[in-house]
């Protein structure tokens, strides 16, 4: 019996209807493999991929669209696809191809993904990110790639700190002499910050960068493996290095004009910072939705 | 000791800094009552609130977030605050008082919600729901608020029945003039469907009635005691009213229009269907985000 | 047409088959009402319910399952039912009347819950808390009731103290004497601890009690809103009082022996103390499940 | 600075304190390689490390359970170690031996696993599943290991299918005949089961086998990509083959005493099976906790 044979419910035609932003699938899970500089990464990527639906016809063909997420994933490892957001480029494309129907694709995906990392002096070992991408098409009309990455860190509080140091100079007699020399106590916590960035076509931006960029942003990065000493001298790196997520996002914003000064003004970024504040059962959040043009003004 | 002595951190002054879409704290959980009819409903929120800040201040007093939502949650209490939307319209505005350097301030909050819900001819039963509100607001420029709703339901795939219906009537001879009477078995799921719609001033949107759309918009709602017979009839239900996603979202939109006809064009509305596959291990996601304007030309 | 006349699946007679040891349903969530000191407290409570199934019957009823949840509320209203796990204790009990194949019952509850807290000096806040419960009975061999809380709160390390202690001391002059007086930094984070904690037949033991252990026990409660002086007082608490997990489990359990003197050494009791580690990207937990007999021996 | 310079917090003696059941870390993120018939297969593992603690040592040193994690790591890449259970042992022991006041040691570990799979007649996919292992060791008393699998499929009520029937062909007149050769329409959801076994020294139990058990004791798996004609087919073997959780969990105990005859009695089985259900916003589930020798009897 040829597939021809079953009633194609989702082309049925419709009147007086309404065209739709966004149809497709969510939560698909696969292996995934890029090519960094010659080096295989394996990930175990997160997608969701969506075209848009005009308004006369019923549905969209959703099998396609977790047919085009496997063939091009092989395709990908054949090519030697090198990040994940030109593996979401290439789905988004094929989207447009196989969905003639529909003006727009959307791809989203994220990973796990791992780097070396040592505290200096200390051992090294390999430390949890997440890679994030996104792509988007209208046909006709080129193709938006966006790039991001979510690092875990951590942040000391600059105002507790100030605070700490005006109370115990009050309170400790002759202490004041060494209160500038001392770092003071405050509170600190583990902070995730994400940073998005658009590609433009023929440009590299690196996730390992991004990364770099939002470790050096921060009080301090954080590490899985710490003897004694390293843990004392990541403490004493935060509290000499006191930032609120206000701070954070700026140096990030700040970084990536210095770093990415040959993109063009459109070139979309967002960066948020969320810390779980020690002292408060609720969460301290900074973002900036913008473009470089924006920064750069 | 009074808390001027302390440096302020927070208003240190910034030179070539950056300005912030978002600062604020994000996870305040709160017991809230809400006075709708002469009735207290009894709520416990998940609260966001965020203002923005310009690129000369260092810093956002986030205190003042937590304080201003406490404080409007006790007026809310005395001033029979009908509805989350408006409690949250009301936290907005006055974190807009509180940080003068401020000129937007945006609140997010969301709550489970019940209410009572009986098959046609079985036992009445709480029903969860969730109810969803924001507010934004931009300093001289007024104030928007929106309702939303999440709603579990279900949703039986009309592609499958239509293909089981050929398969069988080809299978099993003398049955195909019964193909029409009797509903056919098909794939049917779990379904999440969100719909948020702006509620202008002087204007009151039920949180019930938008419950009431969805409800009747999937292929049957959901119940948490169903006898034998009923749950045969919710069976049978589903299954002579089988609905794509897609079917969904558009359906809600056209009863939206019918139901606010008096609304302004510029009225945004997002609706948001996912159905959590029982033949995949992914989902099936459409979605509009859309005005009444864009959805009546 | 009497339910009566449908086929009773559940009630099919196995043979050579298997006992199981819980069938039943989780997620149901419920608004429920419960009377403590003459004052109404709302809770939305999450709650699964199971009993078990004799190997000779294919199916266990649900529906009752929901009907008795439901019910039991009902009937904790209007007898103005103290707590979560004399609920729970109600559902278990009627549980076993309504399945008369069961042996064995089990219902567990947990609900958000909100306690005036004030900072010393500080402002009042309602801060959330984590109620839960369990009940467990077997058929003509009585019940067993458990009350826990979750808590949020903070907890300094004394070990990156110390280590930190000893770095200053070596590197700035003339710092040592004050070293002892002056709180050193460590990292600090949010630290979240359960106890349940067996209450036997007329015996009242308090959640509020309980989250009253429990945040004595670690490095410092949190707190919503704190002003400038609070929050330096709460940080400078946490650094006087650094506690490891390890601490904070062992305080509780000394501090339970004290508090429930009164109680059968059968008594069993679970505390578990998880650090959100700032330094790290993983937590740090300590754990002791055991009875009040072994702990007093 | 030698780090023994360093005061060592964790090694204070403590008097009358308690021994702690479990002190560890929780979510250590890892990729990992098993090498299963010679093919490498990538995996990113979460990872829980617990040792017991005497109540006579104030803290756990825990840099060393990371550090354990690590080095056992790159110790099963070079060794070619065949499965995430014999991982968790080697962990285990190894924990052990660098805990030297440690009598008891526990890992778990999970990760994302891929199978390729068909459905008849359809086209292959990489399917996602979960790999789950467990190992604890008693110092002097050998090791236990469990490997476990997570399976998401495809339910169909057999309960509501008769219910169904019923009403059907007393409306419908003449179809009677058919009632027996149709299958009905139920309700039917995504699934999701899971098995562990324990794993006796010197013997294997292969993850897919478990896979395979549970897939085939399920209404019908599901699949990522299904053309027209097999999602009918699905729907189809789904409805023919309905199935309580209390069935799922049963039949997955048989086809293990069938398949692991060799196995001691004392082995401990853990079968859960829990289904979303479409008609309802809550789960049902069935367990039994057992050993084989309990089932053989």
């Amino acid at each position: 019996m040829k597939p021809k044979e079953f009633p194609d419910c989702q082309a049925a035609r419709l009147e007086n209807s309404f065209k739709l932003t966004r149809v497709g699938v969510t939560g698909i899970k696969k292996p995934i493999i890029v090519n960094r500089d010659g080096k295989e990464c394996h990930l175990t990527a997160d997608i969701d991929v969506f075209v848009d639906l005009p308004s006369t016809q019923r549905g969209s063909h959703m099998s396609r669209d977790v047919e085009v997420v496997a063939e091009m994933i092989d395709v990908s490892v054949r090519k030697k696809v090198a990040s994940l957001e030109e593996l979401a480029a290439i789905i988004c494309r094929r989207l447009l191809e196989r969905h003639d129907y529909a003006s727009f694709a959307e791809v989203r995906m994220s990973a796990d993904y791992f780097l070396e990392r040592r505290p200096e002096g200390g051992m090294e070992s390999l430390e949890p990110f997440k890679l994030m991408a996104k792509a988007t098409a209208m046909r006709g009309n080129g193709l938006m790639k966006e790039v991001g990455v979510e690092v875990q860190g951590m942040t000391a509080c600059p105002c507790a700190q100030e605070t700490v140091r005006k109370i115990v100079s009050d309170e400790v007699p002759g202490f004041k002499k060494f209160a500038g020399e001392v770092p003071m106590i405050s509170h600190n916590q583990r902070n995730r910050t994400t940073l998005m960035i658009e590609v433009p076509e023929h440009v590299e931006v690196e996730a390992d960068d991004l990364i770099d960029i939002v470790e050096s942003s921060i009080s301090s990065p954080t590490y899985g493996i710490l003897k004694r000493k390293d843990e004392g001298n990541i403490v004493l790196r935060a509290h000499r290095n006191p930032k609120f997520v206000e701070d954070v996002v700026r140096e990030i914003l700040g970084k990536l004009l210095l770093k990415y000064k040959a993109l063009d003004d459109s070139v979309h970024v967002t960066v948020r910072s969320e810390s779980e504040e020690s002292i408060h059962k609720h969460n301290a959040l900074a973002e900036r939705v913008t473009t470089l043009g924006e920064l750069r003004s």
